[in-house]
């Protein structure tokens, strides 16, 4: 969703290029040598990034970059990041930038997993191709996710969930964890987003899965 | 849900052995030349048999088995496909036994889909091998059904539908429909159960899905 904009967040980015990028040529194939760490998390529309602050201060040792298109969102996350909710940045980044342009930051296989969280669902049929489920961002998260790589999923939007579905399932990957209504039972291993709790709060089931590559020799095993 | 035992059931599924069969070998690859049809469908658990009669109805150039163990309610099922609601039994029949034995009735690749409506959902762990979306079904499935046919599911149950959407996926079936709320778009085509209805009266959604064998050549295709 679409927050109103803010006057503050193109000086304010401007002034935090240490920790928030626009197009981090540099790390790509780095991104674990700057963090340190072992696991690599992206997550797509980081809106004001409550679910990465949060998650990156729950895994510590796994590194986590967020990449937000809207200059005014991102720009809110990124200062709460800073400024209020965790100031050890040790395992965060974030891009302020279009999703499209991933293969540009990251190298082929270099991620572990992709979050999708309350992503835009793009209602109308002739926008479906923009969703981050559809079939040529799941070509390219192929290519930047590793073997055992996964893409995580949460929404509250049911033709977003069932089209996803069957976009995954087309393209040859295989639900490994799928839930109707994944708050009934107990995750504490998984961060809130500031949308989910929204739809917590009006007792509005979300949606949930976590999906992995088919891979050939699975085949050769059949 | 099993329904009280009913006194005439017995004695009267004895009476009605042209429609109602309980271990019809004599037909196995023969269905299609008993219905005259090109497509035949088989629904498991036929419960009192509301969707298998109006889907006969409604179909009536397909031929259309129910299976139902339960004897009562394969008795009230087939007494209302032959006293009541559709006397027309030209393209139907039913079976009163358990599905673990279908490769007896069936041949391979003799069924096109395969209909799972509001199946026990075997909620403790011990018993999950009894669903009829669990590995061992979905492999005798897989030998029923011909190179396009589909298993169609409908469930009011969380995690039957959670748990059954992650076996089918893990045993190389593809979802090519999928939904959280089937009934909240018009599905005319489709038959209520009486199960669903009393779900749909209470606002509860439906969960609904269709599923194919993937295809080895599919792979060769990435």
């Amino acid at each position: 969703m679409r927050m109103r904009k803010k006057k503050w967040a193109d000086p304010w980015l401007a002034e935090h290029s240490d920790y928030i990028y626009e197009n981090p040529v540099e790390y790509k194939g780095r991104w674990r040598e700057l963090f340190g760490c072992e696991i690599l998390h992206v997550e797509i529309g980081t809106g004001k990034g409550d679910y990465l602050n949060n998650m990156a201060r729950m895994y510590p040792s796994e590194g986590w970059v967020g990449i937000e298109k809207d200059r005014s969102a991102a720009a809110v996350a990124a200062r709460k990041a800073i400024e209020e909710e965790n100031p050890d940045l040790h395992n965060k980044r974030m891009i302020v930038n279009r999703a499209e342009d991933m293969c540009e930051w990251f190298e082929e296989g270099e991620i572990d997993i992709i979050h999708l969280n309350f992503s835009d669902p793009w209602p109308k049929k002739h926008t479906h191709k923009r969703r981050l489920s559809s079939k040529s961002f799941l070509d390219m998260y192929d290519r930047l996710l590793n073997e055992n790589g996964r893409i995580r999923m949460k929404t509250d939007n049911k033709d977003l969930f069932e089209d996803s579905v069957c976009y995954l399932n087309e393209n040859g990957w295989i639900l490994v964890e799928f839930s109707v209504d994944y708050r009934r039972t107990n995750h504490d291993e998984d961060a809130v987003t500031e949308y989910e709790q929204r739809f917590l709060d009006l007792n509005q089931p979300i949606y949930q899965l976590c999906a992995v590559r088919r891979k050939a020799d699975a085949l050769m095993v059949e």
